[in-house]
């Protein structure tokens, strides 16, 4: 017997007729003799809808009326899926965020959880009741409405968690678990039976979008085990857990891609203390995240400096650049979208030399010229020429020993 | 300057064209000077589409969380007037039951309003915000979201205009006001200026839907004017409202008819002491209200008793009457669907006598044939042949002197 929380997505209860597959879902764990609460998302398409009607009548909304509007959305999946539970007999009873409560800061359209109050809804769950919390929402000090921001369902999933002590957090999607990398480009790609909480994050933040960041931060810091799950297959998930609970870890769990990203190079900077400052200062102040960076060895006094940022940002920071070219004092910039981020991550590259150096040779083998490179402790980036992504994830896929028997 | 409610409807808030319309007219009152709060139900058809959701999925459905899925719809419109007002310099905040709150006797899906805490709200409204409320809502002793049934978004308007001790509550609707007849039938039919409550009662409970009977008997009992008229046209609706406030009282305020009568006849019941008991007692067990109920004198011991009720429940009342053959000991059962019941309403008439006799004498001049009637203080009702309901409706309007010039 354990205790569990199981999240279902929004594609999960798109319809009745998926609300009621995740019931039978639910009522299984609960024949198994598990202690089962529920998060659930809104109907796939109801938030849009929402989100929709109040740009529409004012793109400069109020937070706190959008986050009444569109937390109904999932108010309306928990009180629906409690009644297709109590139908096939299993006692079920809706919570929303107000009712539990789940105390958020406040910051409407982006609050955080400041706390869970657990106690009614274990006594309930110790007595065999499901309670069905819509997630994604909470109450702020002032009794309003609060939401999470996009995606906060999978937060809401794993704080709940935390809170009840769950044995473990079910996140139930539309992919059956993590997999070594995308699937739509490398047909051997493998699923991860396990996965660490940094590996996720790293997976997550390039492009594998399985689970909200904000939500595996969250399990990290509470020690929440999730599991990720398909709805619609019977199939074993990932296991995201502690480093500790992974036996034989691998040097790498998975390589990551990411085509959202552009290049901005700075040429011939003057090369004195506090350059980088200099660029680097106004973009923060303009609310703009630069990712990798690099700065050439000095020459003639002057140094480029080559960073990457997010696509969308480009234009922003092309601007905030260009208003600061006489205090910089830079020749010109140079922008380049037509780039892809390629990653290797995994938490064994800790205690194995030669992960990056089997990434070079790989992507050398195959006449793939690296323009950037970035490395973390668990991870090694290198910016390449769009053109080549698929055919340098597959050989890195392959360098690493990834691909299925 | 005044304080007032103002409530509007589905079809007034259909679409968010139409909120922006409401918002323009709210806007204008509070331009006036006014202290404003409105009342508003769900979008036109999203009630609809909540409640067949949770039959669907269950014909039995707990109706707490029924309460839970359906109260969203007036929230979300709540939070979209919001934004519109605000879009157009207007301060405003939504605000659903539990907010205010709205304290209801917990009986889901019928609850009634025990309480309404105004003083929050009015402080608002006198710094000059407009406070939002969704209707048809409150929340439950055990701080579960009830919801006060169809229609209840009336109740909602008036008894939270009572508790902000407004000066008037102004329903907005589809029709501009209350008329002396159904206009479909008598193109004269004239709109009334001003009605009384227990008219508006006879009125609406006989046909002329336009205010939700609740709410006219909540504004009866705690003396809430009350206004009906069109959120489609600047024309001045009707007013509701104590029969002190109307001058010069007109004899009759209006005829009303409907169709959703029928007949049945226990024919050849034993005339003795409790017979009357013996057939109606049982019906009211059965949870069926009879209406007009007539019983002939005796001839040879036996007697006909007659009574209308509610089409729908004809074949129950059958059922019961007919399991009781042997102990009443009645002849037979005749039943008759193809009536109309046709009624004049007017407080005047309890100081004017001969309003039974014009009625009468405009039917048979006629040639209609009355087959039951009944009296109250301000109404005088009679059964009639289906076939004959717009001519009877039409003539009685004109014998009355109730047509426009």
């Amino acid at each position: 017997m354990a205790r569990l929380v199981m999240k279902f997505g929004g594609t999960s209860v798109a319809d009745l007729e998926r609300i009621r597959n995740v019931a039978a879902r639910v009522a299984q764990a609960v024949a198994a003799g598990d202690e089962v609460a529920v998060v659930v998302s809104a109907m796939a398409g109801a938030t849009n809808q929402l989100v929709g009607w109040c740009q529409e009548l004012s793109p400069l909304y109020d937070a706190r009326e959008y986050d009444t509007v569109v937390a109904t959305g999932e108010q309306v999946t928990a009180g629906l899926l409690a009644i297709a539970l109590q139908t096939i007999g299993v006692d079920a009873r809706s919570w929303v965020g107000w009712q539990i409560p789940i105390a958020t800061d406040g910051q409407h359209g982006k609050a955080r959880i400041d706390h869970i109050e657990g106690a009614e809804l274990i006594r309930r769950m110790q007595a065999g009741q499901v309670p069905i919390v819509a997630g994604f929402q909470g109450v702020g000090p002032d009794r309003r409405i609060t939401t999470l921001g996009r995606g906060g369902s999978d937060t809401s999933a794993v704080a709940l968690a935390a809170a009840l002590q769950a044995d473990r957090c079910d996140i139930y999607t539309d992919v059956d678990g993590v997999y070594t990398t995308d699937p739509r480009i490398v047909a051997k790609a493998r699923k991860l039976s396990h996965i660490t909480y940094e590996e996720m994050l790293e997976l997550a933040s390039v492009g594998a979008k399985v689970l909200q960041t904000r939500s595996v931060e969250l399990a990290m810091k509470e020690r929440v085990r999730v599991q990720v799950l398909s709805s619609f297959s019977d199939a074993p998930g990932t296991l995201v857990v502690d480093e500790d609970e992974i036996m034989e870890q691998e040097m790498v769990a998975g390589i990551a891609y990411s085509r959202d990203e552009a290049k901005l190079t700075v040429r011939r900077v003057p090369d004195r203390p506090g350059v980088a400052a200099a660029v680097f200062f106004p973009l923060a102040e303009a609310g703009i995240n630069v990712d990798m960076i690099v700065q050439n060895v000095s020459e003639d006094g002057t140094t480029d400096m080559t960073f990457t940022l997010n696509k969308t940002e480009l234009p922003r920071a092309r601007a905030v650049l260009e208003s600061l070219h006489d205090s910089i004092g830079y020749a010109e910039l140079a922008a380049d979208s037509n780039v892809a981020k390629i990653s290797v991550v995994g938490v064994g590259m800790r205690s194995h030399a030669g992960v990056a150096g089997t990434m070079f040779k790989a992507l050398a083998g195959r006449g793939i010229n690296i323009q950037v490179i970035s490395t973390s402790e668990i991870k090694v980036s290198v910016l390449i020429a769009a053109e080549y992504t698929e055919l340098a994830v597959r050989a890195l896929h392959t360098a690493y020993g990834l691909d299925v028997a």
